[in-house]
């Protein structure tokens, strides 16, 4: 018995209200809610095949081209798409008992602080639910393999709500607006460091909810406050009052990881000197233009709209000057705007301190490949191998 | 009619509870209490000659060898000391309708974060209590001119109690312990950058006041706590307490920095690796040996007891290496301790991330220099301009 091969794509999300802190461990429920905007899958995503075989003694799974273990969190995942399977009765009970072969790829850095495992858990639950006929919502099972993989389900601005039940079953996403409703909307994902970060999301957040004696006041009355005001800014595409809420957050985020005990931090001195720079664009430019926002990682997503992109590009290619300009931008197609004056208001720092950029826009949730580009043969073996 | 040349020494005091945030701006009353320790003069301090001479048409001041403007906070001081000494009855009072001049000097870099100013207004302060014979408490006229320098008027360890007055009246620093009832404790000052600081004290607290949402959690719920745990833990010599609490101090001090808009930091990357350094340090000593704290910029000063200083010299050394050895440390002497196996745990990085450190203890407060090395002649000239 041998099923067919599924192959999705499902995309990275950054949050403009960051999830920071869990009020269980084990079910990831989070102290708080949060807020993302997806990002378009044909810049930046995830993909993966999964198939189920007779022929498997165990569960197996392929990350980036290596086999690693099939952990808990993968396990906790396929476990409740079966059960949702099962109560849907989707598919033939006979076909949930046999062992799955999943094979996943980001075409980004891993934990770089660049949002991978929430487009890796949210492409594996999107494509076992394929896979299985489920129907019915699965952020909530995203949520299980990483918190923040539940707002990657759908696309456009998303709402991950905390929830109050024990169960975690009302700690779910839903789509605050499609990416239809802001068209304008982009992002420029400022990639500073790709070595993986010294202390895990995971790690950081426990000793934060451990320790941090601001963090309550941050989850009791900050956060419920600015995700009322940054839902309605995006109803209303107010995008300065969007990128004050977002950089406001992002810092005080970064300020609790600060407050713990051992501190810790993921932002270095150019991750400060981008904070600095947008600032002072903004200041000059007499209206808030950009946002930047900082995961759990030294690299910066600024978001803005369309018609400021090229000077802003343009701002950035200027002030972190790249030794070769030759793909130091990559993703969405854009025109230079070397002219503006308001270049030669900021000084060129050192080369090389910012990477690459990468130039995308908000875009839809997962979906399932269609042009027959799988990640596993249909012998079940894996293409990248052969 | 002229007066003695008076002059006197004040000391640098580093606070371990901080003070960020004032309650009034013009009376420089602070939203909670702070505690700080006096740092031995014979290593670091503030020095003033002032007289008082008919032949002056106005307040005249050098700092570090440069006519500076008589600020509205140096009339202030100046201003109240007069006023004291006529309730005190202290002087002629024809004697308080005379001009001063002023010349003062820091052996130590100015406004780089190591407490310039609160060794300088304290000694000012201190220099015309001299002059006008004022005997009464003068901490609150030492916090006219800048908040902290209120606790340099007095050694050992020190509380500044925030006081709830509009007047400010009781808002002044009283001693916790004298420099005799601790005298094991040490101080390690590690010199980062010796360059002005770009968020001034003043500028940054009075951003933080007006926007940081969890600075009103501190001063409300954390420092209150904090102050009575240090308190103890001076009184009780109790080194491992007053360590994780001035450590836990300091960064939450930078949390609601980073928590501001538009944010600011003082800490650079150099500044984290050495908070990283000491928990590394403190974990595989198996007890908190040693305790960092960082005020309005990247330097570091820790706290240690006398035990320890060889090896943790000996470690700063291995760790940051400098390129010329001699002069890297000043301040008291010390015998390394470059067998420590400890040192053999950590990798040293790139050369010369640490400019020099000064090697202190707690001390005394200002005192008269009664050896004649004033810096003002006695015709009033000044002695560095001729």
């Amino acid at each position: 018995m041998i099923s067919d091969i599924i192959t999705v794509i499902a995309p990275v999300n950054i949050a403009v209200i960051k999830y920071w802190g869990k009020r269980d461990e084990d079910l990831i429920l989070p102290l708080n809610d949060s807020v993302s905007a997806t990002l378009d899958t044909n810049v930046m995503c995830a993909k993966t095949s999964v198939c189920a075989r007779q022929d498997l003694i165990e569960d197996e799974i392929w990350l980036n081209k290596e086999k690693v273990p099939f952990s808990n969190r993968l396990q906790n995942c396929l476990k409740e798409i079966k059960a949702r399977a099962a109560s849907e009765n989707s598919v033939d009970p006979i076909f949930l008992h046999l062992k799955i072969r999943a094979c996943s790829e980001n075409n980004f850095p891993t934990a770089a602080g660049l949002a991978s495992s929430a487009a890796g858990y949210a492409c594996f639950v999107f494509a076992l639910a394929k896979l299985y006929k489920v129907k019915s919502d699965i952020s909530s099972i995203a949520r299980l393999g990483s918190g923040s993989a539940c707002r990657s389900v759908y696309g456009g601005f998303v709402r991950w709500h905390a929830g109050s039940k024990p169960d975690g079953s009302d700690s779910v996403a839903t789509q605050i607006a499609d990416a239809s409703h802001w068209p304008e909307m982009r992002a420029l994902i400022l990639v500073v460091g790709d070595k993986k970060k010294e202390t895990s999301s995971t790690g950081g957040m426990a000793v934060s909810v451990k320790t941090s004696e601001l963090m309550r006041h941050r989850v009791e009355y900050c956060v419920p406050q600015r995700t009322e005001l940054i839902v309605d800014a995006i109803k209303n595409k107010d995008f300065p009052k969007f990128a004050e809420i977002t950089m406001k957050d992002s810092n005080q985020f970064h300020a609790i990881c600060l407050d713990s005990y051992p501190p810790f931090v993921y932002m270095n001195d150019i991750s400060h000197s981008i904070v600095g720079l947008i600032h002072k664009y903004n200041e000059i430019s007499g209206k808030v233009k950009v946002a930047y926002t900082f995961d759990a990682g030294s690299n910066a997503c600024l978001y803005l709209l369309e018609e400021d992109v090229s000077e802003v590009i343009s701002l950035i290619k200027h002030v972190y000057p790249p030794s070769n300009s030759k793909g130091f931008v990559t993703g969405l197609s854009y025109v230079e705007d070397v002219n503006s004056k308001i270049l030669k208001m900021f000084q060129p720092k050192d080369k090389d301190l910012i990477k690459y950029v990468i130039y995308t826009k908000v875009g839809d949730g997962p979906s399932e490949v269609t042009d027959g580009s799988h990640l596993l043969n249909r012998d079940g073996s894996l293409i990248h191998l052969m």
